[in-house]
């Protein structure tokens, strides 16, 4: 019925306090759509203010879980953290490859986790070699920040020490011919101001610059009263890849909110390729998630807390449709109101109507009041029309209007059997609940957007085809207490329990569903939907109180 | 800025295939806008089709993740899961009294994980006399299902072999002697009906059920065509609290995504306390929330897949407003259309007026257009009172279209001073682009709701404060090609970039920034309100284009 979230792999250490490690991928996974499996290279207690212990798991447990994952879940990504020591380092180079019997692994992203925020070293030394040699082979991308990428250059006797927008391009470019697909140096720890992009980007015409719209260009309304420091720090990756080199420009921001950082920035790079972006637009994409992970972040822990991982989702009002319920939307919509909706569908009338022992008064005086809000529903349907964007939805619109009037010749005969003269018809007073219940739809149709007047138009639609099947399944129970032969009203039992109604009833409902789920509400315009839809609800019972009253 | 995120602890296993253990808990508290810590117990290697191998971590190591979370950061409610052995259930009874220093742990939720969906043993059976003497005291709540009520209870030498609702009942109640402070007895692997549903409850009327709608009852318009067997298959959750005895019912759902539902489930109720839901209504709530978690499933993995836990999210198109972003709805309006923004904020029109070098003919059929347009803009604020639904809204657009009228006087005078009489003003033919423009102020006034209309009024309102703010601003850089003293249209700038108009922008950006958290739009209503946006930016380019060309 929706897309099958991709799965994606993370490889890499555990954070007890939930900020960084395999905790921070699944979530960014989570907050990407994506569906998380992890294997854990070491566990560690840890916490805001650092790390209290470290526990690596077996190195060919490691791989045993590895295999596990990709021997039964087809992953489109993988990313790996802290991967400890130079045995794990190995082990997991060795499941890769035999996961994947010896081709690349799908859009595997390394960030060669060797020093923690915090300071804490979490790569043995020795594993570097394992690491360059073995495993960034098999990457699509490494994404080092500046520690990393001198430790990797100097182990390798190549210029170190980054302290400008050059030095990271150079290190970049450097670090390019240790044999990933490509490298995204990370600039959190260089400072870099416009300037040192425009010079940069001036002196080489292959640097591309992206500045995606985190520096609020052509924005003076928004700035009215921040304080502004020039020359603004920035913050600048630096990716290399095979094209060229591009810079990706966001503003720094001052936040202790910082622990998981680069976890998250390679988790949320591993999901967008997962998604079947470029590693350009991944790259971006995930800068802007993981900025905007800093900028939202709560406070947690006493030390640098995490990041807001769930920063782009919210609590969904409406379940996605399934085999098992395939009205998620008109479920919680009359169960938003049960309680009123069976007092309308179970309604004494009903009741009545249904054992034949229903007075012609009421009968008499609901059918000439039907006769009147049919012209306000008709009338409201026009609205709907008016309010379309798509020839599609006018034109469902005006076939309800003319299906309505042509029902209007079979609903004045039906009257006159009754002995209803088509004059009397036309005089009769309107009652006040008949105009409550059409006004109220034309208001609704004033005031909202076709989504909220489709509401107050189905609650009638959708209600009658409950009372229709309702006396039906009644009927059809032993012992039932629904006369059908002889009752003076079969023909209006038959008519909504028939199939031409219910064809209507089913594409109102087919209607609303998909609307529900192109456009899915917030909580506040779903309660506003509700709340229509109860409106609707007492209008039909007050109509047919009234009906009731008139006896 | 918005509510913090209760955190909650998971002390359980990992599960690498990501359905089960922590990864399921995390999930979960995430799906609740829980911030998720976890102490892992020990490593599996699994996926959907059993487990390959388990690891577990030294005991006094899993007492340390404990002590790390817990020494840092504040949870609201804790969850146990599979505990692996004697000495590590010891350990982590140890870590949480020492945690809060003696007293009960907050809202801990224990799920008694001995057994394995997939029958794998999850728990030494050494371990259950800890479980129960010691750490179940501690629990607010025990979740067992039927395998391991059946297990504590002979291990205590009760009556055991749960086979009917009203053995579950009794079983419940046996468990309850335990010392937690309450026992949910799940039902899933019980087969129950409504037929037995009513046979228990009448026969105790201290049993309350809790049918919440998943039964759907007056939906008869919902199951036509659905293939329904009776009697149905139901799932009864049993919940036994000091106060009586409580019947969680809902539909069987015939799946094998069920991996990791008893995690799922303990950890939905650690959320729901952690945000202060009462046992019973935490109970109801996550029975639900697994239920649809299972009906939303993917398949994932070849044997028993996962629940998808995020069935109850979705993406939002807006962030939260921060500290350092105030306005990310109107960032992204911004953003949305940077290049069709930019030509109209900085319009040829504009560059000429701020050099004071635009000619009087161009400023002049502007300034009579503009008289024109504010009647359409005075109308479409009326329209917007309609729409409204509050006084304070219906108040704020009535205040506009006031401003407006009494700035028609100040419009006037403006325009005799550039040698246009009042007569000529009210004679102005309306040019096609302020026919385009008013029309369709008045078109999406008809044709969407309240804030549909405000996107399209907004654009013209917070473009001429960016105009006047960028006028300004380009005023105040050295060497500026911006002429102030001098200048025919000094009082026009002074206008916008002053204090009264700014206040205005203020108030419009707060309007729609509020709209936008409160009633977050779905990514299609976010486009619907962009294209207006845009639109409005175009015909505002529109408007000075045709003042530009009647040179």
């Amino acid at each position: 019925m929706s897309t099958q979230p991709p799965a994606v792999l993370t490889i890499a250490g555990s954070d007890s306090s939930g900020g960084a490690g395999i905790q921070a991928d699944l979530k960014t996974f989570a907050a990407y759509e994506c569906y998380g499996t992890s294997a854990i290279t070491a566990l560690t207690a840890q916490n805001t203010t650092g790390v209290q212990g470290v526990h690596p798991a077996p190195p060919a447990f490691v791989a045993q879980q590895i295999r596990s994952v990709l021997g039964d879940i087809s992953v489109r990504a993988i990313k790996t953290g802290m991967l400890y020591d130079a045995d794990i380092t190995h082990a997991v180079v060795e499941a890769l490859r035999g996961g994947f019997n010896g081709s690349l692994p799908p859009s595997l992203v390394c960030d060669p986790v060797c020093v923690a925020t915090s300071g804490h070293s979490l790569l043995d030394p020795e594993a570097i070699d394992v690491l360059v040699t073995e495993l960034f082979p098999l990457a699509r991308l490494i994404t080092p920040n500046k520690s990393e990428a001198e430790l990797l250059l100097s182990h390798h006797g190549l210029p170190s020490g980054i302290t400008s927008l050059e030095g990271m391009v150079a290190a970049a470019k450097n670090l390019a011919q240790f044999g990933s697909g490509a490298v995204l140096l990370k600039g959190g720890h260089v400072s870099a101001t416009l300037g040192d992009v425009d010079r940069v980007s001036r002196a080489d015409s292959t640097i591309t610059v992206i500045r995606h719209g985190l520096l609020g260009d052509n924005m003076e309304i928004l700035q009215v009263g921040v304080e502004r420091t020039f020359p603004k720090r920035l913050v600048v990756d630096v990716l290399c890849e095979q094209g060229g080199v591009s810079l990706f420009v966001r503003p720094f921001i001052d936040s202790t909110s910082t622990h998981g950082t680069g976890c998250t920035l390679s988790a949320a790079i591993a999901s967008e390729l997962a998604h079947g972006k470029d590693l350009k637009k991944a790259v971006q994409n995930a800068v802007a998630y993981t900025h905007h992970g800093i900028e939202t972040a709560y406070p947690i822990g006493a030390g640098h807390g995490p990041l807001n991982h769930f920063h782009s989702m919210s609590p969904r009002s409406i379940h996605r449709p399934t085999k098992d319920n395939r009205h998620p939307f008109t479920k919680k919509l009359i169960q938003g109101n049960a309680g009123e909706w069976k007092e309308y569908v179970e309604h004494e009338f009903v009741k009545l109507l249904g054992q034949g022992t229903l007075p012609r008064g009421p009968f008499i005086h609901f059918i000439k009041q039907d006769y009147i809000y049919l012209k306000y529903y008709a009338r409201a349907y026009a609205l709907l029309a008016a309010k379309s964007s798509t020839f599609t939805a006018i034109e469902s619109a005006t076939t309800t209007i003319l299906n309505v009037i042509s029902e209007i010749a079979t609903h004045k005969s039906f009257c006159n059997t009754f002995g209803i003269t088509n004059e009397e018809l036309e005089d009769t007073p309107e009652a006040p609940a008949t105009t409550a219940y059409g006004a109220y739809l034309i208001d609704v149709g004033l005031q909202g957007d076709s989504t909220k007047l489709l509401m107050a138009l189905l609650a009638c639609l959708l209600g009658y085809g409950e009372v229709g099947l309702w006396l039906k399944k009644q009927a059809s129970l032993p012992n039932t207490w629904v006369h059908i032969e002889g009752n003076p009203y079969k023909k209006w039992m038959d008519d909504y329990g028939g199939e031409h109604y219910q064809g209507a009833v089913k594409l109102g409902l087919e209607l609303i569903e998909a609307r529900a789920l192109q456009d899915p509400p917030s909580q506040m315009r779903f309660e506003e939907w509700r709340h229509v839809w109860e409106r609707c609800t007492r209008l039909e019972r007050g109509f047919w109180d009234a009906a009731m009253a008139a006896a």
